[in-house]
This record gives C-alpha cells, structure tokens and sequence, in this order.
C-alpha cells in the first residue's frame, strides 16, 4: 500500500483489538481508479452498504468514503488501486459484539499492477484449484474479510498459472480466486451460479447487465469441469483486469475469440460511460 | 486486552497492512490460566503449530510463545485467559503470499470471565442458531481467523441464551458458538462428527480421551436436533468453561444429571495433573 487512511485519518496501525483481526469481521471493496477517477464506485459503495447491513455492522455512510478516496486520489492523474475496508471496529474477546458499536474505516491505495495490461493482451494461463469455496448460505454473496480459501487456492498457482478456478463441494465450478468465470458455449455467455457460493463482482454483474442490453443470450447456471473444459471461448473478469481473455487451462488451450472482444468492447463503453457520469 | 505482546514487544497496534486483518490468514488459541498456570498448553501449541503447517505459515516454535507467556503471567496468581494468534504477517495487495515470510505473532492477556462460574454452577441456555456452520474440507479442523460465522450465530442469542448451537448444511448439529457439544444418551456420550466442518476443541479431545481411559461408551456421529433434544443429559466445553451442563434448549429443559458431573470430575483430574506435569 502507498497510503492509508484509517477512520479519515493518515495511518499505517490498526488496534490489535479490531474484530476484522481476530475473527475477519468486516467486508472490503478493490477499486479500479482509472486516470484517477474510481471506475463503478456507486455500485461498489451500494454493494459495502449492502453487506454491511447483513452483518449488522453499522455503515458510516457513502460520504465519508467517497471523501476518503477524494484525499487520496488528489493530485493523480495516472492508474491506481483503492482498498476499502469495513470492519466492526475494536472489541473485547468473545464472539458478541454490540452491534451499534462505530465500526473502523479503512482506505487504501496501492500502485496498478504492472501485469494487468500484459494479462488482457496475450490472456492467462489458470488451472483447477484442490481447495473449494465454501458452502454457507449466511455468508453468501457478502464480500467479507474470511477469505481463508481463495489464500489458500492462490497458493496452489506455482509459477506458470496466473489465475485458479474454484469449484464447491458438489464439484460445480464457482469463481476463480480473484476472479469471475464466464464461457461461450453455442453463441452463450454462460457463468455459474452462485446462489450457493462464490463472490458476485461488480464486472460480472455488468456483463450480465449488458448481456441483456445487448441481446446476447445468457445463462447463469451450474457448471462442471468438463463442460468448463468444452468452451469455445473463456474469460474471466473482475475490477481491476476487466476482462482477461483465457489462453489455457492445464493442457487445454481456448481461443481468445471475436465474442470476448465484443463484451470487452461493449463493458469498455459502460466504463466510459460512468466515467462521464461521475465527472 | 489487559495486555498484548505482538511479536514479544508489549504493543496495542498492528501494521494496517496485515493478512490477518484483510484475509482471516492466520489462527488462534485461547488458553485458560488457572492459578496463574496455563492449562493444556503443550495440546493449544501443538494445535497451532498443525494450523500453521496446513496453511503454510512459518510457524515461530512453542518457545517464543511460552516465552510471552511466562511474561504475560509473571507474578499472576489468579485466574485470566491467554489468546494466541499467529498471522501471515504484513503483505501487499492480493491473495498471493509468500509462504516464507516472517508472521505476526500476538500474545494477549484477558481477566477472567466474571460469568463461567455461574455457567458452571448453574448451567445454561442454549438455542439453535440459523447461521450455519461452513462446509469446506481445506478449512475443516484449523481455528482459522475465519469466524465471520461464530459472529453471526452469536449475534443470534439475544439477551435470554447463553450458546447457540450450530448446524451444518445438511441439518446436522456441529458445535455451539464457543463450545464443543456432548449429550447422554442410553448411558453413552454422543458428540457430533466433526470430519466435515467444526473445530476440535482441547477440551473435546480431552473428554474423548478420558471416555476410553474410563471404559465410558462414546459415540463420535451425525447428530439431529429432533435426536439431541431426547438426550437424557446435555453438556458443552471449551478451554475457558470446561464443562458446562446444558439447563434448557429454547422450551426443553435437560437434567443436569450424575453422569456429567463424572466426566466432569475425570477432567477435573486431567486438569490437575497437566498442572502438576507443568510445575
């Protein structure tokens, strides 16, 4: 990280009382900013918003984050990342909290990743993932700090993949570690269904959105590894690489084919177009 | 907190930057002190250093632990309870670590619970929780950091219950919030399955053990709430409560009957000599 403010304030300790330490009790955003604007930023806030009301945490309002990102975007004009985080704040030990308790407000900026650009020009390279998505419907869809399992499938990657699919326990294929799925089969996007597992990004929500804007057929349903494998096309997304075409999967090669570059094509104008709103 | 080392210097922050606080990487102990003695310390270290070589942290050896231990307690004669944690460390941005890298090693000490003496005379209430507990084999078994959901189950109980007890996916009860669950039933203790989500407890262990130690017929298995409600005697244990007889789960009420308080008293011997052997 190159700058954090912590509950508006420049700083690089946390209270080793906070729940978001001792149990991940709290939820996080990753902000593409592009030309130093935040790209998708309402949906991100709506969605931290969201999650916080799941948890019971108290949501210390869009504004403040909104001037936090203000600060730390001043005077960049270049690619960045911003972190937001929301944990429940300080507390004692045991699991109870007060939940009218003011929560602890993280923001963070890093460096863009020199390797995004390289990853959308030649695709990557993934492999299937030993360690699963967990099963819970009390923690499903909430973008939360207990991300214990995409740790531990990232550390399978080695040197030669760059991005790893999950499955759950039924064997159904869910996200990548850092990323969402979604394959061309018969002239359809099709993404899994993540009603029972699995992070629903931002990115993919607006491919779903412009699939439907754009008459493109759409299938959100269960996948398995072998129908995965069957793809004519294969990319993934998220809101710092956007779309990454997928080159190979273990010894599977795909193409990075006409279909991909008009979702990208079309995701890019949806870019364009909140930029404008936002400016 | 009444004191906290982290990494052997008396401090009450943590870099902002930490796995633990952004992933859950990492795992915990909680330790009761008796008479100023850490209980089962050798069981609580060597359960930590087992979560440590599964998620690949490079575990610090015992002897820095029982080093802040020793400091924690110096001069301690009462009771209190010692939390461990171990965490990743500091990293960057993003899932990927380095599994070499130095962890963040936190000791901290707690007063003891004004409230478990009475749990233990008097006995406690417990309901069922709706927060499930997550299914996820690579997760199963390490006191992970992840604990969004023993938050949200806890958040359940409500002024009148004391523990909630969780269930599994598929309906099977697991653990409560805090504790590991035993029922009596036809003379035989009957504790969950823990094979596909749950954590251990020390003190579960210790109980499994003395059953075979005393020739007291025990059953590790799925079990139902319809089942554990026939239950003749009902009792939950952690590292901090020892045993605590189950008085009523939401309108059933249990006896606190003789053959918890023998296992109570083969534990109590357990305790004692894990003091002696200590001394």
């Amino acid at each position: 990280m190159e700058q954090i403010l912590i509950n508006g304030i420049a700083a690089d300790y946390v209270s080793a009382t906070d729940r978001g330490l001792h149990y991940g009790d709290g939820i996080f955003e990753t902000i593409a900013c592009i030309g130093g604007q935040p790209v998708f930023l309402a949906q991100h806030l709506h969605r931290m918003a969201q999650g916080a009301h799941r948890l019971d945490i108290s949501f210390p309002g869009e504004q403040l984050f909104r001037g936090d990102i203000g600060r730390l975007l001043a005077g960049r004009q270049g690619d960045s990342v911003i972190k937001l985080m929301l944990t429940r704040g300080p507390g004692q030990r045991g699991y109870r909290c007060d939940t009218r308790q003011t929560p602890t407000r993280l923001s963070m900026l890093s460096d863009w990743p020199a390797h995004i650009s390289r990853w959308r020009q030649q695709g990557i390279n993934a492999r299937f993932c030993k360690t699963p998505v967990s099963t819970n419907p009390a923690l499903q869809g909430i973008k939360s700090l207990n991300r214990l399992e995409n740790v531990l499938a990232s550390n399978e990657l080695g040197a030669d993949a760059d991005e790893g699919f999950m499955s759950n326990t039924d064997g159904h294929i869910i996200e990548g570690t850092m990323s969402n799925i979604f394959a061309i089969m018969d002239a359809t996007l099709v993404t899994p269904d993540l009603s029972q597992g699995g992070i629903e990004g931002i990115m993919r929500e607006q491919i779903i959105a412009l699939a439907a804007d754009n008459n493109i057929k759409l299938q959100i349903r269960p996948i398995d590894r072998e129908e995965l494998l069957l793809s004519r096309e294969l990319f993934v997304c998220n809101s710092l690489i956007g779309i990454c075409p997928v080159r190979q999967i273990e010894q599977q090669a795909f193409e990075t084919g006409t279909m991909t570059d008009t979702i990208n094509e079309l995701l890019q104008r949806r870019i364009d177009a909140d930029a404008k709103a936002a400016a």
